[in-house]
């Protein structure tokens, strides 16, 4: 889970809601991701899938029962999909997503009868998971503030 | 749903388990996509999100809101997730799918109050559609029966 911390840091350097996945086979990092949702204007561009997207071409197959994937926020329903598409055997979350996790939140996905339900284990360095999230979007909140502030004075210096 | 019903019997040509899917925007066509999980051996490739990713690539954003998707299959728990995140605006598909069907079969992920609720459309075309899947099941359980037999022969020879 350090691991996906230090790409969810990564995540928030380049701007992005910060959120990193490690694929982990046998002991070793097979597949890493971060999210790049605005960086790639895609949609699809969330950690998980780029770490299973990496851990499918490392490994050379799309079955993924030997690997388990740690990612600091609950997935959302696209990546536990995806989590069960790619047989996953267990998914390690950090901190829990209230709007859209669909490991337990709004719904847990891998306890309805799909053909695979990976194993899951939840609140993993809980506390540094949420921080870093907590962080990036408190600095959002200051920027924005600032730019108001800006554009005020702007608008009453032109007036 | 005849330019998605198209790609999947290209998928069906490839050895692909023949799903097809084109997102549409103001008219046209503005992304294509077909099962490729076992060409590109990965558990992400299916018609749904090699559309939305082509779609996202020629409109330049992650909003897909003004578009539309067409698919032959219901969508799967990852790329009903995934037609959510992309904020797809409707979603028409042709076949049920009892096993994994997450927009009504096993669940309805459109339903529950993520931030975005895609319209649904079922059952376009629903027996095209289920016709080019069920062809294709025949078609592979015939060619498993011959190579049994033909192994089975060839041990009786041997022996």
């Amino acid at each position: 889970m350090k691991a996906a911390l230090k790409l969810a840091q990564k995540a928030a350097d380049e701007g992005e809601v910060p959120v990193g996945a490690v694929v982990v086979c046998d002991g070793k990092i097979v597949g890493r991701g971060r999210n790049r949702r605005e960086t790639k204007k895609n949609a699809l561009h969330h950690a998980e899938i780029e770490a299973i997207e990496k851990a499918c071409k490392k490994l050379g197959g799309w079955r993924l029962h030997r690997c388990d994937l740690y990612v600091t926020l609950e997935p959302c329903p696209m990546c536990a999909g995806a989590l069960i598409n790619s047989r996953m055997k267990t998914v390690y979350y950090g901190a829990p997503d209230p709007k859209a996790g669909s490991c337990g939140s709004l719904i847990n996905l891998f306890a309805l009868p799909y053909n695979h339900q990976p194993a899951l284990v939840s609140g993993v360095l809980e506390q540094e998971c949420a921080d870093i999230l907590r962080n990036f979007f408190r600095e959002l909140r200051k920027k924005r503030k600032e730019i108001r502030k800006l554009e005020k004075s702007r608008v009453e210096e032109q007036s």
